[in-house]
């Protein structure tokens, strides 16, 4: 899905908070922010809205001289999701459904999100997965993917956000780890997560973790490192998590993608005619 | 109350909104948010937001061809709210303190305001008022208000936004109306009310009602023409409603001033300390 005029207030909210993470002077943060306006009045509406992010990310980070604004919360959210880790084990193993379950949280996890949500706190984070343990998944089912998942030979997992990855290591559990490779980013954009956040939510311990090589909050395979277009090219799954990264490949009509996200803006619900907060696990066209 | 960074994503936000109503051509529309962009980027962060969103709104208004793009909505807030009078009337008159209850009712109907809230129907209005009903107002009492009013020669009272004029007719008529001039918007602005919206309300009919002689959500006195700007010298009290007033009005420390309406956004909140949605009666410090 391409730029929405909705998405310039939301990148703009997302700036604003950015600006005030990379610095403390007021006089920096408001002419970054002129910078960000100027920017943002070339766009190109063709464009992801994730790309542009990153776009303003970059001004950001060279203008208040930070090379990573959410550096603090990315660790905060790892630690808080792993405390928490094995309450969610625990729930996964009881219920009905084990694969079902974890899908769920997985989902719910994606609330996890700096690039959306304002003011997110680890009580949010944690609220949201208990009101959702319950939720029904959106379009296509567990046992679709579970199906899909026993036919392939290579799985690409593309990560999301940190503390969100701790999350994922639910449903990474209950999958044939042997044709996991498991993607995170390249280096910081947002809150996602890079090498570094693998490694302190114990995935590399778990299954095979590579970069893409690219710094998006999001995937766009044509930007990221030959190693990792590779790997998407040979993949015959790929598990796509969070909304940036339904908003980069939603439109790619030649892979098998099953998208696991949190509808958390009014753009992708009315892309999608689900309802805002919804838990989504959906299968791509092919 | 001057700009804030957080302004910036709700300026957007209106931009968006305005555009939408001022055409359906998707690539005027574009190119249209563009210019705001550009203009956003030479922003004058000690300048007031209202007077930022009518510099946004003229480029709107310009290159879409649209003298009044809020022009139906004002329409069916101002009928809308005149089906609810008599009910609203009728509330007041039973409620254990008329005056009161009639500030109460104006300050709640300020949630007509298409430039903070998205997506305004009538029902959320009424649904509002009746849940402010019984809300406390913050900061100053009836009683105080009452007691200036009556040593007062010259009131004037500052109206914002079409459809809550009709809800200030409670207060207007429980007031001395030979001190009072209304003042409405000197051309259209966003949903502010102009005199073919005083008209419509029927205030014409209960004060005398005079025109600032510029367009712009809230009130810079020095921008209005000389008629307004002697009205404002000679009044001894001013009664200023709306959001939009109290932030280009705060800072006039030697003018005697009520302001009455509701708070809607984090920005406002955070200065007066007072809580989302709160309804306010704040005398100024003369």
């Amino acid at each position: 899905m391409r730029f929405y005029l909705d998405c310039i207030p939301c990148i703009m909210r997302y700036a604003v908070s950015t600006v005030r993470l990379a610095t403390d002077n007021p006089e920096k943060q408001g002419n970054t922010i002129r910078q960000v306006l100027q920017e943002l009045a070339k766009i190109d509406y063709e464009n992801y809205a994730p790309a542009v992010m990153r776009t303003i990310e970059k001004i950001i980070k060279q203008e208040c001289h930070c090379a990573d604004p959410y550096k603090d919360m990315k660790k905060q959210f790892n630690q808080g999701m792993l405390e928490l880790y094995p309450y969610l084990e625990k729930a996964v193993q009881e219920s009905p459904n084990p694969f079902e379950q974890a899908i769920r949280y997985a989902a719910s996890a994606n609330i996890i999100d700096f690039g959306i949500i304002n003011n997110l706190t680890l009580e949010l984070a944690k609220k949201t997965l208990a009101e959702n343990a319950r939720m029904p998944l959106r379009f296509n089912t567990a046992e679709e993917l579970a199906e899909d998942v026993q036919k392939a030979q290579k799985i690409l997992y593309l990560a999301d956000n940190s503390g969100e990855i701790v999350v994922d290591k639910l449903l990474l559990s209950r999958l044939p780890r042997e044709k996991i490779t498991f993607a995170v980013k390249g280096s910081p954009i947002c809150n996602d997560a890079t090498m570094e956040d693998a490694e302190m939510a114990g995935i590399t311990k778990l299954v095979r973790v590579i970069d893409t090589g690219y710094a998006l909050p999001g995937t766009i395979p044509e930007f990221c490192s030959p190693e990792f277009q590779q790997e998407f090219a040979e993949a015959d799954l790929v598990i796509a998590k969070g909304q940036g990264n339904f908003e980069t490949l939603s439109e790619l009509k030649n892979k098998k993608i099953y998208f696991i996200f949190k509808a958390k803006c009014n753009v992708v619900t009315s892309y999608l005619n689900c309802d805002l907060n919804d838990i989504i696990l959906k299968k791509s066209s092919v």
